[in-house]
């Protein structure tokens, strides 16, 4: 998240996957990675026992733009109005709603954490639905200026959080919040 | 500013200068205040030798709600279209605009920084001009939901930050970016 609070800019498309000047927001990730940030990615797909991902994100990020194979070491669980036609190995489909994607993704996890990769309409609807424990965030050196903002439209009221740990790496900080309950 | 981006509530007026539900930003100002809070207050006011601050800001955060007496230690320059009848001392009036505000704040801090201290639209308005060198963000564990966002209305592309300081403190964390120029 850019320090504007935008995870994507805008125009979010199959050729521009994070949207217009978006990529900036990963170039932590693909372009001046340190060990830190290897173990902090690395950390999260390890104790991840199950992902799930929003319709939208599914096809541009990773039907489109991924060539259909999962980046993830875990079943991911899409939450989409149509199944599509051509399924992906390591994904599941599911059309019901957010509750019934926790509910399947957390049988797959076990113990592990379900981790809800994005985007950020999914992510928001589970916030909204309380269903958040935890978050992390990565914290961009940059004002985006415009995009798809990460925190939005979640009109509940105010969400008390704790904040359990702030990595401080070369481009980024990576800090992670419990959400009070 | 909270996770979300707000540093006021929804429906800022006299009464309720922080916004509806706003002054839980100001929690760790006047309630959970830690000894390394209070450093980091007391370094913001000693390095400025010169304070900026918005019209409307100034009318419903220092003349209505906190009586008229400044709360600053150095002479504080007010952007207002309408240079008010009442005077307070401490506050010099500037219908200029912003350049002319900063260059008479910059002859009265001399080697000292210009403190931009608010709201929103005034620390926007000196993003989009250039005219930021430092940003010292108090980023507060909650998210508020709703209000009004530092970072909005400043449509001209990215801008690059470097983090040059974190510090944790219990309910907040002091982040201090430098503005890439």
């Amino acid at each position: 998240m850019s320090l504007d609070g935008f995870i994507a800019g805008p125009n979010v498309s199959s050729k521009e996957p994070m949207g217009e000047g978006g990529e900036r927001l990963h170039d932590w990730l693909f372009k001046t990675k340190t060990e830190m940030d290897a173990r902090v990615v690395a950390e999260t797909f390890e104790s991840s026992g199950a992902v799930i991902v929003g319709g939208r994100t599914y096809k541009i990020a990773i039907h489109d733009a991924w060539g259909g194979i999962s980046p993830f070491d875990s079943t991911a669980f899409v939450l989409t109005h149509h199944v599509p036609n051509e399924k992906v190995k390591g994904f599941v489909y599911i059309t019901t709603g957010i509750d019934e994607i926790l509910s399947e993704a957390k049988k797959q996890a076990g113990i592990k954490n379900v981790w809800i990769m994005g985007g950020a309409n999914i992510i928001q609807q589970f916030i909204k639905s309380k269903l958040v424990d935890e978050m992390q965030i990565t914290l961009v050196n940059v004002l985006l200026g415009d995009g798809v903002r990460l925190f939005d439209h979640i009109d509940i009221g105010q969400i008390e959080l704790e904040r359990t740990r702030i990595i401080e790496s070369a481009g980024v900080t990576h800090i992670r919040f419990r959400v009070v309950k």
